[in-house]
């Protein structure tokens, strides 16, 4: 690796902050730019030496610029960005609307093959490194179950809802998978589990002055759609408390797959076999911008190799991944 | 899929027999025939639907076949067999000696790409799917820790060395992770393991009339380089128990990545981020062979594409070992 890759970010919330400092771990990667919708100079990085442009003016960028890591948000942000910015750059980026991949799939199909680029989307954990471990269970094991499961991890929506309950001050809500649901799933059973028998919610809570507290988890345990039908726990704490422990944004979860091989006659039967996958995240947003910085390692080669339009992480070989020669893979990690 | 991918097998024992009934799991797939250097008069499938042919009239069949999976062991069968079949047939084993990996993919490289034929080697889970996870773990974090874990499995070597013992007239012998090791790797402590401390043993004996069991464990945990330096736990059983419980050859280990994401300076802290990779397997072979079956797809429609040479599982995109669609995969499973 002589000439490092020439990466730059689009975006700098949370993902583009981690997108800079996975890319400081990376030493076949040069971080060329950030480029933000703010004024370049009201935007503070985490490691302030590299510049910062108006995302307006990237065009100028076109050639110095190998791959493009784009930051924002799947709701507005990449539906709009992803196709203008294709026809431009190699891009990656972490669009996580499941259902609506196959469209914006096909948005960014055309531009990219038209400009002989990469796009490579929908890259994270899941989606991601989720779908890839759902798809080598069913291929390995096409008589099966995959189950996913996750947390613990900080739900926005289920926080901001504790948070207009009468009475609370200030409060988080995570979601847990049921340990009990993963035991069953575990011993190879097979059971069939909606998304709410798979997991639980806990809420931590800072009181207004004078709210009772069993009315205010009573009104949190009992409201529809969000809690009624869960097992709920909510933990009253202090100001402080919430400051210092709970200002982390945690995930992470598991994918099963459960499976029987062999066939069952007179003579054979057949055999469990469990394949298991799961995360354990100090941080939601580093850890999906350290996927989007090895696919976009990925990105470049494949463009290289003379690979053009959409791609997501099922059509990237593992070895792409890697800074390591396909040689010193062999030898070391085979 | 309307014409089935046209499969056949050479060499039947534990991991031939897992190949034929992944096989019938696998509803694009046809198996043309099982291939042994017995007589194959003498050679009973578990589904004796489809031909036995001797190994040595295999070159008259090189065009019936798509792709030949070679269920031969690493030792001496790989070796031989691999080069002179991979000139003739898209081949996928599961030649599983670490060390010689590198070599053995040039032996195989060669004859592959002059015949324009793809050769995929190493398949299964160590080497396999263990290894993606290494490359996937250090890949995505490049700041930490990979540990690997073997079992709860069936060891050949240690088991007969519990049956060499004094007294002890039929036993086997088990590895298994040690349970400590793992709870502070999944801390993110990232701590200095040796294999040994990875590990216990743990051996199931039936002694010998009037041997002494104080003497016999002694003789067992005590024995160097086989069990001296591990725990070591011996539970003595009869034979029935011997032959009803422990007649299976399950496996299984972990593969966890424990890093860092972030940069740590004046604003900012890193995150501990853990990845983890589990396989529980009631039968070793049957789940060897499913991977193997699952390659075998993906070395078919990579050579279909073009592609000719050596490959191990570092160079095969998840997509490839599915039946299903490049869009149905998407829909699916993203």
């Amino acid at each position: 690796m002589t000439t490092p890759i020439r990466v730059a970010i689009a975006g700098y919330g949370n993902l583009g902050r981690g997108a800079q400092a996975a890319i400081t771990h990376s030493p076949d990667m040069q971080l060329v730019g950030v480029f933000s919708r703010r004024d370049p100079a009201s935007v503070t990085l985490i490691d302030d030496s590299v510049p910062v442009y108006a995302i307006d003016d990237i065009e100028q960028y076109k050639d110095d610029i190998d791959v493009l890591i784009l930051c924002g948000g799947s709701r507005s942000d990449l539906p709009e960005q992803g196709p203008a910015l294709a026809s431009l750059f190699n891009i990656v980026d972490s669009f996580d609307t499941h259902a609506k991949i196959p469209e914006y799939f096909e948005a960014l199909d055309a531009p990219a093959t038209k400009a002989g680029k990469v796009a490579m989307l929908s890259v994270g954990w899941d989606p991601g490194l989720f779908s890839i471990n759902r798809l080598y269970g069913e291929a390995i094991l096409p008589v099966g179950e995959t189950y996913s499961f996750w947390g613990k991890g900080l739900s926005q929506g289920h926080s901001d809802a504790v948070r207009r309950v009468d009475g609370v001050k200030a409060g988080v809500q995570y979601t847990l998978p049921s340990e009990s649901a993963i035991a069953r799933v575990r011993s190879g059973e097979q059971p069939t589990l909606s998304t709410r028998e798979k997991h639980v919610r806990e809420c931590y809570v800072v009181l207004e002055d004078g709210a009772d507290a069993d009315t205010v988890r009573s009104a949190i345990v009992t409201m529809p759609d969000y809690f009624a039908d869960y097992d709920t726990t909510v933990h009253f704490i202090d100001e402080q408390t919430l400051a210092s422990e709970h200002n982390k944004m945690p995930h992470g979860g598991f994918v099963i797959r459960s499976g029987v091989s062999g066939i069952d006659n007179k003579q054979n039967e057949q055999n469990d076999q469990v394949l298991e996958f799961s995360l354990k995240l100090g941080s939601n947003p580093e850890f999906t911008a350290s996927v989007l910085v090895a696919y976009a390692r990925a990105a470049h080669k494949m463009n290289l190799a003379g690979e053009t339009g959409a791609k997501t992480v099922f059509d990237v070989a593992p070895g792409l991944l890697s800074p390591k020669t396909p040689a010193q893979l062999r030898k070391e990690l085979l």
